[in-house]
């Protein structure tokens, strides 16, 4: 059935019609390499199950794929760990902002999912715990995900995050305070800004995240990865906790599993069909894309194609 | 690709599975009429979009569906009302307990979403708003989307529970104060304890359900009630907010949209492919059947078909 | 060294300098009985431990003191069952508005303190149960402690309260799913709503609280009533919990155990030295008395006779 | 009236009488520092407005006076800005553990009172900006404030302190994410475990506390520290605050203005009569002294001289 969509034609069209709308929300302001970002930079790139890719605007610039890069640390985690990693994070909707801490003191310092920022922590511990060099290992990881040996974190937005980042230090803190970090908190930190400063281009993204759209095959950089239940229930995870407070809302107008990050960008999965980035600087008030929110909810409802 | 399982092979091997395992949990205890039901009872039934139909152990016995007639009257509400809808309740799961007080107070009288507890008692206050005689209208609609003129409220439940539903009361009252409610406290009560005592088996389940399943098809039944995109959206709903503070774990595990009840039914939708439902009493701590669960987490492990 | 204090002539003095400032806040709303009140009247009167009065302004006209009934009905509960009260209702600062729910949720059903609503409605629970006919019998309480046979309910307040206090039937129906209320909530808030519609003037209230200035010496009234550890303990209580989430405030900038209610009136006690009342209606943000706030801190900066 | 009271045969009468009960609760077991210390100590000293001095136990045994050390840096604060701190912090109870990041959450980083650790975080960085350095300035004036020039830090129990206390991290940057830190976290998260750090006895205690005992007279240590109506506040905040939230209890059952600590102190101030400090390690679940509590419920019931 998928064959017969013609997505070029499709997303070229919305993206005219997104484009000429007014581009409201503000960009991520907290440290000078977000917000300096061109707000008017708007990409898209899809690449479908059988390897064809369709792109338009700037789709070629890199941005700093910021909270994306959850994803790709709890898959490594849950390749390597399994189950056992449920005993230190759940897999529900938190309903608080991506940045609470009361539903910490609540739980005892059980983050709600692995996708918001606290649950992103207790992964990165685990890495720490698990690799040898945990930054650098992870690297390797996506960059053999992806099949591109040119990506590469940005020291410059790591080191930025990490001086002002006194929320994230809250909550390294407050659940070491609990005992469900093991390693030292300022370790944990630098791995977790590490990571969330990863560069990536559209077409990069969906090329990275093609191991959630083919559950059913084998392919060489996924053979090693996850099961395919594990792979379902990581997009699972993503349709109820990708975007914090606004899952609800993604799955209700978008019905896919996806992700976003303050750096704009947002990555989608239609499993067994296609893997769609957008890049639009501009935020929502819950933190997510403007833009991407918007071209989303009209590609779906455009293809009929939601999982629903 | 789904006609070629054999729906009922699985369903049985599998519910002998779980029948044959320790069956934990409590039956919900605060009324006599639910809490006399036979602990044992297990029932399932499959209808696939091509109506074939797929039944074992007690799909015949009649059970009270409980909050899975949420689904059905915000159906009806989303048909007469539209997107208006949104601006008293919202799409985003609660991240607690499906009686909780303490989100509304934040949120100003607004449920999170329409199959919680508060969120269904604004669905009931629209409805009686919109309707001549909302606990009649209401059962007409539900008689002829299952095409069956049989279906009833059960008075005894219906009294009962209101003789003891403190907290829905409350609830009720404390949307009110918020002005969220727009009759009476004492009318909406009790619709939503009548809307609740309805009473199906599981084979009527799935039929009453299938409007959800068939997105792209208009049937007899369906034909005015909702668009294609109203009906995804729904799906998209249950699949984050179906199973209050377990609504997480069912869309990882289970992964397909569904709603459960307190009376131990739950029925989950697999678009374009079938509707489930499972009935079985005993609950586990999160107000959800413990068989239930585990009979549709098996049965998509085993067919590999989970919407992701 | 309290004999030496010219009191009348610092109360008359006072009340012309707050006299003369603006008048801000609002009159309370929710009811036509109370917002219909001449919002520029202000009386104050204070009777000392010794007998002598010195009133001004309107300190004859009786006005709804509310809330500040919630101390005669504990004092009478406290009398009657002794600490065996604190087994269903706290003794702490609550930390929220006057009719919060959320803590209710937190600690199970156990109201932080009998001066929020919760608290008084499960002090007027104990009192249904303890006593023969609650609303005449804590009548005839109040008139014997106030040597005042001609105090009376506000029928037409409490019935108006009753038909929109849907946060206070919330609330009582809250406990009552916990247990917490014994009696049926209709007849609890019955009791509640009378109570609180009880009508006094300043030197009325003065009079009847002497019970808890006068905590060595038996009185003809108060005989029967309270320990002197028992009266020091219900002054520690207004001190800590009296003016809801503005409690530090109120000790902070008077230093006095008082209470205050939404009419407008506050009552407040120095030990050994003087009961004194202030009304006037306008309300500040936390639901107390504008000016009444702002006469007591003058009071007792002048005076230099707070417990501290 | 105080003079005629024997408060030496009383105290060692209630000492004795505690002394014989068992001794329950748990020594705070964080740090060895303080978990080593020999549970069964137990001191007592008064210090009356006339300088007369009673102890009895081990009242000349140093301990660590942790957090009411927050007292006198909030004094040394308030001395120095007047009435600006309240812009900063509130004085409300905070209805919650010491340590909770709730309520921070909820009031954008404005601690509910300055005798909680995010209070006293915040004082801590006040002094910062406006001392030379602040932890050898805060020692000379508490050296002053008591007469004696031989306090001392505990360098040990600082840095022991500094090395496990996450909460104590996470609350600091908690509340500079939200800029109500103003210096960095490090440097004021030092600072505050110099000051818990602080060791004194009993008595030593009891002379350092007389500026909030004696509101009307100048002393030579006091004479520049606090007015009147300063000294009356820090009373008051003491009495709805200085617990925790046990401050209630603490309010109800002993009926004066204090503060605790977790290394088993508290001071108490009865003010123009006496200021009394009882130490004992055991800590009961909200952290405070479980035999000081008990010694001070008794002292104030048999002297009957609480300030109610």
């Amino acid at each position: 059935m998928t064959t017969r969509i013609d997505y070029g034609a499709i997303i070229n069209e919305i993206f005219e019609a997104v484009k000429n709308e007014e581009n409201t929300g503000e960009v991520a302001q907290y440290i000078p390499e977000l917000s300096g970002v061109d707000p008017e930079k708007f990409g898209v790139y899809l690449t479908t199950l059988y390897g064809k890719g369709f792109g338009t605007g700037d789709w070629e610039t890199r941005f700093s794929i910021q909270s994306i890069s959850k994803v790709l640390s709890l898959s490594l985690a849950y390749s390597i760990l399994g189950d056992k990693i449920w005993e230190r994070v759940g897999v529900e909707p938190s309903g608080t902002p991506f940045n609470s801490l009361i539903q910490l003191e609540t739980d005892n310092g059980i983050p709600r999912n692995p996708l918001i920022n606290g649950g992103a922590l207790v992964i990165c511990d685990m890495l720490i715990s698990e690799l040898k060099d945990a930054p650098i290992d992870f690297l390797a990881f996506v960059r053999k995900l992806s099949g591109n040996p040119d990506l590469e974190y940005s020291a410059g937005i790591a080191r930025s995050e990490k001086s002002v980042g006194y929320r994230n230090i809250a909550l390294c803190n407050f659940i070491k305070s609990y005992g469900n970090i093991r390693n030292e908190p300022d370790k944990v930190l630098d791995f977790y800004f590490n990571m969330c400063s990863l560069e990536m281009n559209c077409r990069e993204l969906t090329q990275t995240f093609m191991y959630l759209v083919d559950t059913h095959h084998v392919t060489s950089n996924s053979a090693t990865l996850l099961s395919m239940s594990q792979t379902k229930r990581l997009n699972a995870l993503m349709q109820t906790c990708g975007f914090y407070d606004e899952s609800g809302e993604f799955s209700f107008k978008v019905g896919l599993p996806g992700k976003s990050g303050v750096g704009g960008g947002i990555v989608a999965i239609h499993p067994e069909n296609y893997c769609i980035a957008v890049w639009s600087p501009k935020l929502n008030l819950k933190g997510n894309s403007y833009r991407g929110m918007k071209f989303l909810e009209l590609f779906t409802t455009r293809t009929e194609l939601s999982i629903f």
